[in-house]
């Protein structure tokens, strides 16, 4: 299955490939528990999911990225601790509630680390907490410490799917995605749907392998790969609080060329960061933007994600529009406010593989306009459908039907570098989920 | 009229008002003419307006400012020029059709330019061309070039709001704002509603006034005024290509001391701003987002927009959900992404004059959040009302019934400087209007 074109017949079929998808590495576990629990703040009954993900024995081969959100959560303040940790023994994630700037936020994670370490037969500082939900809330730390021993009794070897469902907020479908290098295999989950753009975005993402990479080169294939994939996306242009990207040896294969395994870490991270776009709030279309003959990297990339987070842009999109005049605003607007000297002469720019700016103006006829919004339409996951109360709209569909996208390709002629950013439409069912998420 | 407290009970009494601010300050003549034609791009009828600010003699005191957008329209192009012109005397400005990236538009700019002055006995140099509406769209020359001496012929020297309607493209609604200053005036019209982040914005401002103020010291009060009017609103964060504010004034009434002449001019610049946020596309509420104690003026008007630009926290707006969690989000995404060193536990945030975080930790109870939501709804222009197609939201008001905003502040604890930055929510009718806005 080509990674561009994929396609579903219907929901059955893309549970199928997920569960293809989802074998665990060789010394890993995976268990999960429900929970229900009165908020202190909203005081109505809510439901929380706790997933344990496992080593059969601490490893010291481990690496973690967490968000650059000034605000971090208190797991996320935690985790960089367990960054100079000896060993790690498993991961304990809750969802509903982020933990972020509420009372007492350190200490609760600290008590959930406490309580699994108990379960599991670790210390505390070999358990990497994370959470991700409500901003402000706090953990309803009793009752998790109880659903504890629960999720570990569920522990079993063979699926990681358990914990792609059980760390899901808003997701509309789990995200697993595997590469097998050499005599090992790379595992990985995401969860992230709104606030997403990734510096890290409201993303987890655990990385699970059996291969024996050390510890360096494993940190030093995450950092590339991450910012490739998931420093790369954006649904809304908002950075979470509480981004996390964990990934865990259990050495149990040996190591491939260190170069087959960065790659193979690339390729689970690029299609991860994509389902996490594709899964985005209210998501009808996928874009991906990619900004070549730039100076550097981070000017090209800063180019595709201004091109990506212009709303005029995404809701353009959203309506099946080739709205050139939106893209070139983007792409001005950008340079304008950056002082960066772009030659409106020299930059080329197309859509679905057509020339739509050349030479300082706009190429644009009626059929190659017919043409544009029929490569719209084919990327088009689904259309809005009008909403039964006339004001909530909710996603027809609760997998991806396909695995096209729209392609906007914009050559600067300033230099010699590269970036791909992927990013999403604007529409009603994004409005809708963001206008009362809470209630 | 106190500025935040104005209400409108109905759209006549908006008229009203507007007729009373619309006075044409002494020395100018303003005419209009409508005209149809037929885009190449898109071969079906559209109609445009054509609006003349004519000068009684042309005045060397004039100022100009133009969009920083790496795309500009050929008439910002030859605006940029006439600023080295010995005088103006009039101004040509056209909707519908903005003039960006059109095969021959500064040819087309210069030919508009050059009916304009034959019309008026002037010179092209003395004629400032402004366009503002589709890009990428070619002039309709012609049909323009025959409806310049109508526009002319229908100039008279009472009011302004000829002017204020013909320069509108998606806007509801007339923007006119006034100040008297010493012996004369300062009367303002302004279109824009998206494409809003000025830098400027798709937006046309237009300044008159009589009073004699020096060249150079009404150069200055205009680069002030606008820095802290027009460069601190957003309604949806894109930058247009056609942005312009023009300043002209005809000499007929004694200047003032300077300071007063700065007051009135930044007090009809900001009134103009929030008007045009006010009157954005599809905007429901109105929000000030006030930085305090950071370092520098830039340094808090960059804050203030990433919050007033968060589509997470925008959405929440719109569905009257004081979501603190999405404002630290966006504060604290702003200043990981900068590297600004902002300490989490010294930041306090008020929504509605409540303190809502403080101490690295939100502050709020079941009480505190009703108070909150009670604010948003205050603060709503209007409520979604379910489309009759299912899918097409139209705003229910074309007046703006009252000034209140949604009050946002965030003191930072890093320095002497402040900011305020006016903006708008994020909701199912600018999904609408932006989806498909030149069908």
């Amino acid at each position: 299955m080509p990674r561009d074109t994929f396609t579903f017949a219907d929901r059955a079929a893309h549970r199928d490939w997920l569960a293809r998808q989802a074998d665990l590495p060789v010394g890993f576990r995976v268990g999960t528990a429900a929970l229900e629990f009165v908020p202190v703040e909203v005081p109505k009954p809510a439901r929380m999911t706790l997933t344990v993900l496992a080593l059969d024995r601490p490893t010291p081969v481990f690496a973690a990225k967490f968000t650059r959100n000034a605000f971090p959560g208190a797991p996320v303040l935690l985790g960089r601790k367990r960054l100079e940790s000896a060993a790690i023994g498993a991961v304990i994630v809750n969802n509903k509630v982020a933990n972020v700037c509420a009372p007492g936020g350190v200490e609760a994670a600290e008590r959930i680390c406490a309580e699994a370490a108990r379960a599991l037969g670790l210390s505390p500082e070999e358990i990497l907490p994370s959470s991700t939900g409500v901003i402000g809330w706090r953990l309803p730390v009793e009752e998790m410490a109880q659903a504890i021993p629960r999720a570990v009794a569920a522990m079993q070897p063979r699926s990681i799917l358990p914990a792609a469902e059980g760390i899901m907020t808003t997701d509309l479908y789990p995200k697993i995605r595997r590469a097998e290098v050499g005599e090992g295999t790379i595992v990985g989950v995401a969860k992230g749907a709104g606030m997403i753009e990734p510096n890290l975005a409201t993303m987890l993402v655990y990385v699970l392998t059996d291969l024996d990479v050390p510890r360096d080169a494993l940190r030093a294939a995450l950092d590339e790969a991450v910012s490739r994939s998931f420093n790369a996306i954006t649904v809304d242009s908002d950075t979470s609080t509480s981004d996390t990207v964990v990934l865990l040896s259990s050495r149990r294969r040996p190591a491939p060329g260190p170069d087959a395994f960065a790659e193979g870490l690339a390729k689970v991270c690029m299609e991860l960061a994509e389902d996490v776009v594709r899964n985005g709030e209210g998501v009808h279309h996928v874009l991906r933007v990619t900004v070549t003959r730039a100076r550097t990297y981070d000017e090209a990339r800063g180019f595709a994600k201004s091109v990506a987070n212009s709303p005029l842009l995404k809701a353009a999109v959203n309506g099946n529009d080739p709205n050139v005049g939106r893209l070139l605003c983007a792409v001005g607007k950008h340079a304008g406010a950056l002082g960066i000297p772009l030659d409106p002469a020299k930059v080329r720019m197309k859509v679905g593989g057509e020339v739509v700016l050349d030479g300082g103006a706009m190429r644009l006829d009626p059929e190659k306009e017919r043409r544009l919004i029929q490569h719209l339409k084919a990327a088009e996951l689904y259309a809005s459908a009008p909403a039964p109360d006339g004001l909530t709209f909710r996603p027809p569909v609760d997998y991806p039907p396909h695995g096209r996208r729209v392609e906007i390709e914009i050559d600067l002629a300033m230099g010699p570098s590269s970036a791909a950013v992927v990013g999403a439409d604007l529409t009603h069912e994004y409005v809708t989920e963001n206008a009362d998420y809470r209630s």
